[in-house]
C-alpha cells in the first residue's frame, strides 16, 4: 500500500508516491494560470495518476492522498491563496479532491508539509522542534513542535511571513505593513524594484529579465543581476536578509526551536551565502544565551512539500 | 494534601497554598534587594511557611512546591534574571529550594505560571491555546498550547518581550534593539523619559514621582502624569501600545492562539482603556481573516503567578 502527496504551487503541481518513506514515483505538471478551481483539481488528479504511473502502482493501492496547499488551511478547507485560480474564496479542497480521486484526502499548509518532510527525512532529522522558512514568491513558515506539525487551534498557525519586523514599514503583498514578506518575498522585491526604477534608480534587473526571456523577475534573474553588481538588487537583498534575521529571531525567542530549515526557490538559488547572512542577521536579536539555534538548508528541494503531504497521508 | 506556589518578583515574593483549585492561604514578603541568592531562598522559604500558617496547614501536608521565576528557566535551573540578587548566573533553584523546604520543587517561568493560572482559573477559561502578555517593569510572555504550558525544547520559549518590532530601533534593557520591551516595559519607558528630559523635553513625570514620594517611576506615577496631560508620557504610551499591538499580532500570526491575556502591573494600572488600544493596534497586522483572537484582561492579578506555580506543583 502506498500514499500520494501533492504540493500545489502557483507555478507547478508536484506529486510523489511513497511506500513508507521510500519514494516510488513522481510527477510535475503546470498549475493552470486561468480558469476556476475545478480545472486546478483536474490537474491535481492528473498529477496523482502520473505519479502512480511512474511508480507502477494503481489507485486501488493508495491508502490516502495528502495535499500541501498555499493559503490558510482549516479542517480540509482552503482560502486566501491568491496565486491559484479559484483558491481565494474558502472551499473544501479535501471534499472536492476526494470526489475526484476516490481516496481520503488530508490537506495541510504547504510549508507545514515541507516542514514535516524535512523533519522526517531531510535537514531536520534528529530534532523535534523546528521552524521551516520558505523564501520564494512569498515567505511562508511551517512549525514542528514535539515532533508533530503545529497548525494552531484553527489551522491558522505558521504565518511566519507576516511577523511584523518594521512597524509602519513597507506595504506587503498581503496589504499590511512591515511584514517579513514585505522585504523578503520575491514578488514584493520585484514591486520594490519597479517602484525604484520608476523613481529613477538605476538597475539592470529588468534588462536581465528580458535577456533571459523571462516574463517575471525569477530568482535566477535576481541572482544574475546581483552577480553583475546591481546595487539596487544588493540593497533589496540586504533588506530581505535583515527582515528574515529579525523575523526568525522573533520566532526563536517565542518558540525556542532547535533548528530553522531555510528553503524555497529564492533561498535555494542564493545558497550558502544567503543562509550565512540570514544566520548572522538573526544572532544579534536572539534572547537565549548562548543560542542553541542552527539555520540549515532545506535538503528536499522542490519535492519537499509533496513528500511531507504523502507522509501525513499515511496518518489518514 | 496541598500544594504551595511561589511567585518570585523583583519587588515581592508571593506564596499561595492550594487544595486542588481552592486557595487556602497566602503570603507576601519583600524580595531582598541586596545580598546573594541564599538570602532570596531564605525569604522564599519564609513565604512558604507564612502562607501555610495563613492556611492552617503544616509543611508535612505539602505534596510539592511550584515556583514562577523571572529569567530563563531550564530543567529547574534559572539564569539571566537581573532584578533578583544572585539570579543572573545560572544555578539550580529547584535543588537549593528543595534542600531548604524539604519538599519537591518545580520551577517554571513566571509568566508561564501566570498563563497556567489564567487558563485554569482566570480569563483564559474555555480555551486551550492562549498567550499571556505581562506588561510591568519588563514585558514577559507565557504560552499555553493544547491546554499545556509550552516552554520549548530547552525551556527558553515565551520570550514575547523580545520579539523584534522595529529593526534597528530603540535599545532594550536586554541590550538588543527594537524588542517589544524596548518600548513597552516600564523600565525602558523610564529610561526613555530620562533621556528626553535630559535633551530638553518638558515632562512632569519625575515631579509626580517626587510628589508621590516614590524612588522610581511606578505604574501609578506614569498614570498620574498621563492623566495630568503630560505629552511625553502620552507619546511613550503610544509607542508602547503600537509595539505591543505589532508584537501580539506577530505571535498570533505564528501560533493562531484564541486568546491573549493581558496583565502585569503596568497594563492593570491603565485598565480597559489600555487593553482596547492594544487590541486596536494589533488588528491591522493580523493575517487570518476574519480574526478569531480576543484580548482580555488578566483576572488573577498579583497572585496569578503563585497560583499557576501551585497548580503545576500538583503535577510533581
Amino acid at each position: 500500500m502506498v500514499t500520494v502527496g501533492i504540493d500545489l504551487g502557483g507555478t507547478n503541481i508536484y506529486a510523489v508516491v511513497l511506500d513508507g518513506e521510500e519514494r516510488l514515483g513522481r510527477a510535475k505538471l503546470r498549475t493552470p494560470s486561468t480558469g476556476d478551481r475545478t480545472g486546478v483539481i483536474d490537474v491535481m488528479d492528473a498529477a496523482v495518476r502520473d505519479a502512480l504511473g511512474d511508480a507502477g502502482r494503481d489507485i486501488d493501492e493508495v491508502t490516502g492522498v495528502g495535499v500541501g496547499s498555499p493559503g490558510v488551511v482549516m479542517a480540509g478547507t482552503v482560502g486566501g491563496a491568491s496565486n491559484v485560480p479559484g483558491f481565494l474564496e474558502r472551499f473544501s479542497l479535501a471534499d472536492l479532491l476526494k470526489q475526484k480521486v476516490g481516496r481520503e484526502v488530508r490537506v495541510t499548509n504547504d510549508v507545514t508539509a515541507a516542514a514535516v518532510a524535512e523533519h522526517r527525512l531531510g535537514a531536520g532529522r534528529g530534532t523535534d522542534d523546528l521552524l521551516a522558512v520558505h523564501v520564494g514568491t512569498g515567505v511562508g513558515g511551517g512549525i514542528i513542535l514535539g515532533g508533530r506539525p503545529f497548525e494552531g487551534g484553527a489551522g491558522g498557525a505558521g504565518e511566519f511571513g507576516h511577523i511584523v519586523v518594521r512597524q509602519g514599514g513597507a506595504v506587503c503583498p498581503c496589504g499590511r505593513r512591515g511584514c517579513v514578506e514585505a522585504y523578503a518575498g520575491r514578488r514584493a522585491m520585484t514591486l520594490a524594484a519597479e517602484r525604484a526604477k520608476a523613481a529613477g534608480t538605476s538597475t539592470i534587473l529588468f534588462d536581465v529579465m528580458e535577456d533571459k526571456g523571462k516574463a517575471r523577475a525569477t530568482s535566477g534573474v535576481f541572482a544574475a543581476a546581483y552577480e553583475r553588481g546591481d546595487t539596487l538588487v544588493a540593497d533589496l537583498l540586504d533588506d530581505a536578509i535583515e527582515a528574515l534575521g529579525a523575523g526568525i529571531a522573533s520566532a526563536v525567542n517565542l518558540l525556542d526551536v532547535d533548528v530553522v530549515v531555510l528553503g524555497g526557490g529564492f533561498a535555494d538559488r542564493f545558497g550558502g551565502w544567503f543562509r550565512s547572512r540570514v544566520d548572522a542577521a538573526m544572532r544579534p536579536h536572539l534572547f537565549l544565551q548562548p543560542p542553541r539555534i542552527r539555520v540549515v538548508a532545506a535538503e528536499l528541494g522542490d519535492e519537499g512539500g509533496a513528500i511531507g503531504a504523502a507522509l501525513l497521508a499515511a496518518e489518514i
